[in-house]
């Protein structure tokens, strides 16, 4: 075994494949969101970015940048521990408050990433439940993925947003078995939104467990920011709701809400909780400044709907292939990965707009798009100058437009091989 | 199935064991540390803490501090996105740069924690390399026992620090077959350290990888702070070099450094890398000013050991059981867990002296300890307050003082068993 060989060689295929990723060195600059230093081979230059999923720009709001400078002053950088051994610091016990009255919810727990939460708390509630069965969306994030493996739980995958499909799985495995339906409130890759209530109404029907990530939907969604199930009005029919801190809130961390029991539980039993230095006291005070100030104002929410819809209305009329969706979430249909990688390269280095390519195994083959994000600070300029520099690639590289109304493309399942490069995240 | 009723039922049991943990409710002081604000029924009051993992206080470090304002004010609170995905800030990128250096290794690779560190980079590398078998010391850490179990590579565990009992199981396997050696450099709750050149040698004679945990090391050991890897001059022979950034360098993330290819490996192989958002450039930016003084200081370091040698030495002039530790780490032997929890609770109550219990699963059963941290901003009046305050609790509770000259006790496997609730971390 020659292991530099070997890894030089695992690279080399990854290369060879044209899967090798080279990550854009960006340096973000507040008062100027969506505007970001890009360097590359030695030269910087202004750029404006199309794919960030800060997406209500909060991580440039003066009180959240406040609430992290003063915190940091205050308490220092770290936390200094885990959450048992002296790294339980103040902010966080709010923060967590704060999270469970946003969701109506009577606990909160946050974990050092979304991703942490979902692969701790799906892993751990399974785990415990004597002989629990998983019922999982086929478009389920990596995370929740990871977490569903993780717990060692039977496994069943229903179709996309699928409800028949899930109350067939439902009832075979009868009223009496533990179940925990795991699912997305809103699909990042294709924008569209799950039947919540639907799936709630089979939960009771056949005594099943509900467990919803709303990465995506939080601070967007709901008159206080409480996602879709705080629009519709559902967030108490389902059980744990899960999110991130790092989207909309513009920080760091992600969370779980539930029953006080529930939540106790994975924070007594979960080891990517336990063994883990807590999240620093000045991310969390800034993530409570921007939950806070996105429970009471509506500005940013609505901002950034209005100028979604004016760009998915811009680029449409262009004859770009503007894919279905009914969130803030735009994508545009490329259908080939190469072109699809040309597109994003020229983009950004003839027109200084940054949207990165999505592949396979992100996305099916054949369905490579540019997954474009306005925010409320990409004004009706930036749209104007987004659509330009769409057209001149589209027709720089013979990229196919818009056949009809709008551009369908079929859903599946995301393929989340640790043997295959993972070309999402 | 009554699932609210389980879980208040996993809750009771826990409750009823004695085991349900309550985090104590910090606010560290920067200009002030180790003191803290400690909240407690409606309470504030001032105390001392004793054991937190901000080993060399750098948490409140001037220029680690600014920076991170700095970069908040000119960056922002967040980094908006995955590494790939927009997320791929400046300050992260030097931020590797930085840790591959201070290892001596072509490329340094960051993730949100030490513990996703852990558990992506061993479950990849151990993945990709064909029947890999792991060689995993007894007393690793929860995360890297994730990164095993995730890889699904066949797994000997080697009785701790024992070289014989690991050349045996390397011997058995081979020397084509590909090996991963997974051990830490100073074990966190017992405070000694590994054998690193013989384990080096045996890697070097049998063909083994070897993967080093420095999580409790880095920033203190070594002229620039580069672990017990730099301190022994063995950086070199050692393939993966692991770290935190959560401990001595005061801030938050994990990160391992390599060859480029190994690193380029799990770069783009690691779930737990891909799927997530990158650390905010505020954070990147505080950990490389911290990690820079570090290296170029060698003040922290001097004042960290020099308060360690005092405190074990006040702390054993008063006949207390200081535990046997080559390092910063101090334990105190008491031997039973009821008694434990009662001294850690009676010296926060009644002395203002905040140390947390630790006990079984985390220790053996029997080797329950209060494991003291000295820094630098322990000074021999709060050593003088520790020794009285231990006294006291000592003599109220009877827990027995040492009988030789140091306490020696048996090591064996911390038992991290998801469905036994976690004392640790
Ligand atoms: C649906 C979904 N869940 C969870 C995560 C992970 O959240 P975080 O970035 O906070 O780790 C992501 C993406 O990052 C996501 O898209
Ligand atoms: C040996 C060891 N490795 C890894 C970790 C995890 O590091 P982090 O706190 O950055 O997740 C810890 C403790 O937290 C540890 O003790």
């Amino acid at each position: 075994m020659n292991y530099q060989r070997f890894f030089e060689e695992a690279i080399d295929q990854i290369h060879a494949e044209r899967r090798y990723r080279v990550f854009a060195d960006l340096e973000r600059i507040v008062g100027k969101f969506p505007r970001a230093i890009w360097r590359s081979n030695g030269k910087a230059e202004e750029i404006t970015v199309w794919c960030s999923n800060d997406y209500l720009g909060m991580g440039q709001h003066p009180d959240v940048v406040a609430a992290m400078q003063k915190a940091a002053g205050n308490m220092g950088t770290g936390a200094g521990g885990t959450r048992n051994i002296s790294g339980n610091n103040h902010p966080l016990v709010e923060l967590e408050h704060e999270l469970a009255d946003l969701h109506g919810k009577e606990a909160g727990l946050v974990f050092t990433s979304g991703f942490v939460s979902n692969e701790a708390a799906i892993s751990t509630i399974a785990k415990l439940l004597p002989n629990c069965l998983i019922l999982s969306d086929e478009l389920n994030h990596a995370s929740m993925i990871e977490g569903v493996r993780r717990s060692g739980a039977e496994k069943k995958v229903f179709r996309h947003n699928d409800v028949g499909h899930l109350e067939s799985l439902l009832q075979a495995a009868g009223r009496e078995r533990a179940k925990l339906i795991v699912f997305e409130s809103v699909y990042s890759m294709d924008g569209d939104i799950a039947p919540i209530a639907e799936i709630a109404d089979l939960a009771e029907k056949y005594n099943a467990m509900t467990y919803i990530d709303e990465v995506h939907a939080v601070g967007m969604y709901g008159p206080r920011g409480g996602g879709i199930t705080e629009r519709e009005g559902l967030a108490h029919r389902i059980d744990i709701i899960e999110g991130t801190l790092a989207k909309a809130f513009g920080t760091l961390g992600g969370y779980i809400t539930g029953t006080r029991s529930v939540v106790d539980a994975v924070r007594s039993y979960a080891p990517g909780f336990i063994f883990t230095t807590a999240l620093p006291p000045a991310i969390a005070a800034a993530t409570t400044a921007s939950i806070r100030h996105l429970k009471n104002s509506q500005a940013e929410r609505d901002a950034q709907q209005c100028q979604v819809t004016h760009t998915k209305q811009v680029l449409a009329d262009a004859g770009l292939p503007v894919m279905e969706s009914a969130t803030h979430i735009v994508p545009i249909l490329v259908g080939d990965p190469e072109l699809c990688k040309m597109a994003s390269d020229r983009l950004l280095g003839v027109h200084g707009i940054y949207i990165q390519p999505i592949n396979y195994p992100t996305v099916p083959r054949g369905t490579e798009r540019l997954r474009i994000t306005p925010t409320p600070f990409h004004s009706n300029a930036l749209v104007a100058e987004l659509k330009e520099a769409l057209v001149e690639t589209w027709n720089a590289l013979g990229i196919p437009y818009r056949t009809e109304g709008h551009t369908e493309v079929p859903k599946s399942e995301r393929i989340v091989s640790l043997l295959v490069p993972q070309s999402g995240g």
